[in-house]
């Protein structure tokens, strides 16, 4: 049993008070957790940043940057790149946000535009874009950057330390040119996430995901693929669940470790 | 106006009882209907027939074949082009099935071997397999054929007068390659349904597709796209919308010719 490469991503136990989550995490000799902005500004960044490292965590990452489809997408990925600095998490995730305003190529090309006036700022601050790719069915709310292949494409242009990419089970499983595609990401791969796919999906489809062996991705094979890939990094589970978040946070952790070890872990 | 190239799928008004549906269309100048098997072997394969043959209506498609995930799928697909020939249709628009018991992999290259069990049937009986890639989000329990690409490599074995693909426009406008796919898929093009994607999406994402004009995507664009690629065929108007099939066939009708001169007819 090796918890080695094992992440937990806060919004796995939504409701878990941060400093209850972090000090649970180090009991469970968890080495890493994945951050979301919102309940660490809710804490106090400084003040997270305190408890995190105290406690002996790491920071695998920082969810989320992005949403460019928002009128305030610069001066807010600018804050998010700042704090992803100041946790010390070494990625920003970006979920590229949905159409808004904007036609389908239109936003797209507009990831590239925004990703062109981040870069600068990220890299010297030392923090890495992640770009998620989201499975197609958030393609007009959430994403708009549905392929790993088209992810790649946009991070293309700039030094990988600079740009990688995000590969999420839940949103890339589907694809049938996925395993080549990560045989070929190598050094971009910046981010692992998982979660398994279960159905029937729930109204508005963002809260039915599964922990890992729930479902029906292979994602020990995911694992093995990033890992034969040249990424490794953390092995993040971050799954979203009504169902899941209404349990106890230690109950949470301990089955979402027991789910790493058995479907994850490479 | 002209609603030459105009198909009404009968999914549409699913509540409205077929020999209304007929005599509406009939009225309406339709000159086509996409019929479903359910509500045909309930009114009678033969009554149906002759019911819209009588009133001078082409059947654009039957659905649906396929789901080959399920144990009868070979008998089942048999009778599904028995009937297809014996209405009349040139298609029979094949939706692959999810996975079953299978894994991802398995379920895909179980498409292809269904393919070849009844490709020699539907040639004999003179009906057209359509194979058509669902919107990933349908990978587990509907379709394991999620691109235009992966179904243009699966019917590519066969001659194109027997084997083609269906571009649903629900179901791919997302994907960042389809123009270029279009583009090379000429003859294989075998029909055209279009339903505008809407959010939030409801429970099971079955029932919150829009009528032409209701969501994001550019259907004018894609009836181009099928046309200038070489298809000639019947442009299909399918929404599943639980919200529309409370209202009157005769309502439903309307609003889906006024949807298509609107924002589908090339």
């Amino acid at each position: 049993m090796s918890l080695a490469r094992f992440s937990f991503n806060q919004a796995t136990a939504n409701n878990w008070p941060l400093p209850e989550l972090v000090e649970g995490c180090a009991a469970a000799a968890v080495p890493s957790v994945g951050l979301w902005r919102a309940p660490v500004a809710e804490y106090g960044l400084a003040r997270t940043t305190k408890l995190v490292h105290d406690a002996g965590l790491a920071v695998s990452s920082l969810c989320r940057g992005g949403f460019f489809s928002a009128d305030d997408w610069l001066t807010d990925n600018r804050h998010a790149i700042d704090e992803a600095a100041t946790l010390g998490a070494p990625v920003l995730i970006l979920v590229p946000g949905g159409l808004g305003a904007r036609a389908l190529d239109a936003a797209r090309a507009h990831v590239a535009t925004a990703l062109d006036a981040l870069v600068p700022h990220a890299s010297e601050a030392g923090v890495r874009l992640a770009i998620e790719p989201m499975h197609p069915m958030y393609c007009a709310d959430r994403g708009v950057v549905s392929t790993v292949a088209s992810a790649l494409a946009l991070a293309a242009p700039y030094p990988s330390k600079a740009v990688g990419v995000v590969i999420d089970t839940y949103h890339v499983w589907w694809d049938d040119l996925i395993w080549s595609v990560i045989e070929t990401a190598g050094g971009r791969i910046a981010s692992f996430q998982a979660a398994d796919w279960i159905t029937p999906l729930p109204e508005g489809v963002l809260l039915g995901r599964g922990l890992p062996g729930t479902g029906c991705v292979d994602i020990r094979r995911f694992a093995r693929a990033v890992t034969a890939a040249g990424y490794s990094g953390p092995l993040e589970i971050e799954v979203f669940n009504a169902a899941l978040w209404t349990r106890p946070g230690p109950e949470i952790l301990a089955a979402t470790i027991e789910s790493y070890l058995s479907h994850v872990m490479p």
